[in-house]
């Protein structure tokens, strides 16, 4: 039933390369299929102003498409002098994400800027984006504890993202971009590998879900994200 | 437990005024407790370029606050040059929401631009604009069936929407702004009067959210919004 | 003559609604006839760069009009991404106009931001922001005083503004929109209620005027600004 | 009295160079003193869409100063990336006089862009820069039906512009930068050579000022434009 | 004496793979040693409005970093709300050099767009864009051939670029970043394969060049685009 | 052949007239035939962000063009609200010339600000804005030593820049517009006093040059410069 040939709770290869830049703390290349995504992890000393003396750190993140990752170019972001609201979304659910995923005190006054450029879109890139920047962050942590910046992990857990939704009628998870266009309702869903809950955004494009429908997408979420949290665990090996 | 004293489910007292302005062709003036959301409709002949020749109508919005409809005085976007991230994101959501609730082909070619300017902000300012939005987005289309612009009405269902959050560990329903700031998870419903959803945006602020949770968070959810929908009908008659 | 049926000098019914919403320190609703205008004070503490360190306060303001206040619907500035000339040169009117009423030695290194929101236009909102702008200024004038920001009022006098023009060859008081929009000569007036003069714009839209035309709208404006200033009294008791 | 050592009413030396630069169909140097002002006047066909089909013509104009024409450096606006309100505040001035000096219909669907450039300020730049543009608009329209762009002469009347203001409780004419920065009142005049008005602007910068003081001010900006309109027809001839 | 062990006129290895992407009509990700860029070619159809009906076609180019690509992360261009006046001089720069290629009417009305954007910078980015861009250029002008928007190959020459320049006062070739952040003078070639020069670019940093030394450095980059020529040709077959 | 009647290497007329406008440090307009450009240069007391405490002074620079310097009015880039391409480019050529005439170390932590206005363009305006600049260059710092500012000259040498190109297959120096729009190659030559180059900018425009046409124009530019210099010296005598 999906163009792809896969199941319907079946998500696509997923590869994930890190030191893939050089001068990154953290520097991951992640696939979702033929979705590619650069995810770098930036530490920098400081934080921002309404921070200053609390004595703990920030988590931010940037989400940006190179013109031609999409089938027609899009216009160069940087060059209309704005991003979209779709930018400026996504870049707030992957900070809010990765933040939850951190204990900011043990931080200490330091930030950390989380870059995702999609190279390649083929959906599911802020899903993509959010499990990639996590490894990308780990690696960051890691040079941070290394350099003596830190003295502890402030890892408090993984955190993994995938998207679900109804397709012609099934909940479906990992849409790809055919599904994506066409989907009745998109889900996106963000757990902690402890098996709790960060973010939930489901939307009806076309027709209202049920409340059952909903439980259906969940479950399958649950069960694609930890498949997520085990290609992050091996490529952290 | 609440600093307001209400219960776990219980909703603030819901207000709905019609024909609130005198030039919009809806126009509500929608208190949810304290606060307070003017939602206008406005319609216009015409599509955005995109949708320029299928036949069909559009729908969009926008969200603003009054610099001093806040605690302290926020920065008047217009001034800034720009609108925020959260500005955008929810003007995205509410436009989203009400398209949802038409069909936009029964529209025709004319475009209804929803505006939710919030004149005094107590915590659910984009709950209150999707439910208010929703009576003014009535209004407009009533006017529209009378000016003879459309033949049939595009209303498929009713719209509203509420918050839900997990409050000092307990779920509750329509948070105020005491509640909402100290929230450990903050979650959207959006929902027709047909019992089906339209959006979910749940987010953990502090600590992430069971399964079980987020199930009490949609049960309680559903209850306060089925009481939004008298508060609209009863506006409406 | 008018459109209204009004006589020439008569102004619209001024209603003035103070603590109209619950967060600034001084707020208010003003009325002339159809048009309503939100008036806020806001105090803060410090003063712009430029004034730092001189032992004087500041008064500014930002003038702002909802997207459907008028007869069709303009485009949100904030969407826009920049403020019309218009609004910055009504924004910089009433900012003058309630600076020309205060001793700002006497306000201490303290900031009163002034927001003038249309929520409905029939014209005349300079000037009837102007009007209400005045009563919140006092409103958080005495708030200042109760806190013990400051020890005297720096309230030097009231000010109030009309506008007066040639309509059908006719001098005319507080145009209305049919009026504004047909006039040969429009001209706002601010004033003292010691009874002299803040501020005088006149301009010809159609026709050059006379001296003696501007003679007689100078007096018109006289009397008509002194009927407000009963109205802020009356409000103000 | 004056620093300047003129007497109340005495203007500064005006000079009127035609020609100033080689593109422009109008093109003026105006010298009030020590202030001087680029005034071009550019013919385009078309009007801008607003205007479209109505068979009038248009003028609008642009102020500018240039960033050393200044005591101490002003930012180049254009890399700012903004005009200031007070920028705008002069155009939409400039571009109302001169509109008023002009039958729009008899200009026909064509466009006369009015830009004023100040390299060297030192008081009085608008009043200059609307006295200067006069000038340069005979220029263009002359320039126009010498092509037969138009068959008759779109030129209603002469107009010029002074500045009439109160220093050390006096009413003093064409106010230099030392009156200027230290007067009480300033009040900028735009005449007929009728003996009408097209704008008058009276600001009370420190004191409020009188019906009486106005009448006087009025009186002096009379006299002092009647000089203006002199040296505008010897530059003419 | 360079930092890398290379000898003056010694390039980097130069790694050029085409189809680097799946969704342009040319892909190539260039290096040159460690400064890697991915270089796109979008088709469109039809051309800017300044060039309508002239039956010919347009090449446009936009360059950008990511904002980790360098040591310390740059703020990104889209979010600061403007290109930097380096990123606006490369991308003229990359366009110029390939309009220079191309006999634009044998392009017909459509218009290519060169993305090129730089993954990991350490030098040498614009020459790197050009040399990589031009392959992108020859993919996307036979996939119009293959698909007969075109007729005959408007490919006129290959172009490929160097920098040089004077290092601890020796002429080097393809600067690295310690070099390059180093050296006295900078100069970027654009040649031709048929041996001439599209743009030369040279700058003293610290100290002025004689015109030998000019003439040394233009010898030197010859042959270094000379091997870049081999390199785009091996990639092609 | 030269539309002109000039022969190929004569450059047009030259003339520096100094303190051409009041309050700048050094203020000169340099005419080179019909182009004139008012470069102002403007001391400012402290440095950039980047330089603070470094011991050392900077040199920027700014360009603009009047809009109707031009044969059609081009658009006022303060009112578009961003400079292009072209300008900022142009900017930092005369910026980085500018610099490399001085020991920034001698100039103390202060700023000089060029600004180079064009107020008629007939070709050249990049070249003409460089060699009068120089010129307010030496003013400025003059003042300084004047004022004790600083105690020793920070002038390296004197700059001065040509353009040359290649017009009807010859090359010609000093390019007015008419041959600027028509050159095959147009390049911009800055040289020191004592015969070195700062910055060569060559681009074929219409057919790639040979190394051979190179020469050649440089030799042209290096004679074309001495002759301003000449020039400069005049005016500074």
């Amino acid at each position: 039933m999906r163009p792809s040939g896969r199941t319907t709770g079946q998500i696509r290869p997923v590869t994930i390369t890190r030191q893939f830049t050089a001068h990154a703390e953290g520097s991951v290349l992640i696939e979702f299929g033929e979705t590619k995504v650069i995810c770098t992890a930036s530490v920098e000393e400081g934080v921002p102003r309404f921070l200053k003396g609390e004595g703990k750190g920030w988590i931010t993140a940037e989400y940006g498409m190179l013109p031609r990752s999409t089938h027609t170019r899009m216009r160069r972001e940087a060059s209309a002098g704005k991003q979209s609201g779709r930018t400026q979304e996504i870049s707030r659910l992957i900070a809010r994400a990765l933040r939850a995923a951190v204990d900011l005190k043990a931080l200490g006054e330091n930030t950390i800027t989380i870059d995702c450029d999609v190279i390649q879109a083929d959906g599911g890139t802020r899903t993509a984006s959010i499990t990639g920047a996590c490894v990308a962050l780990v690696d960051a942590l890691n040079y941070m504890r290394a350099k003596d910046i830190i003295q502890t992990n402030p890892l408090k857990h993984m955190i993994a993202a995938i998207s679900v939704g109804i397709y012609k009628g099934e909940p479906v998870a990992d849409l790809d971009y055919p599904e994506d266009s066409a989907a009745e309702t998109d889900m996106n869903v963000v757990m902690t590998d402890t098996g709790k809950l960060i973010e939930v955004q489901g939307t009806a494009e076309e027709e209202p879900f049920s409340f059952d429908e909903m439980q259906q997408m969940m479950t399958m979420a649950k069960h694609a994200i930890n498949e997520l949290f085990d290609a992050q665990k091996a490529a952290l090996n």
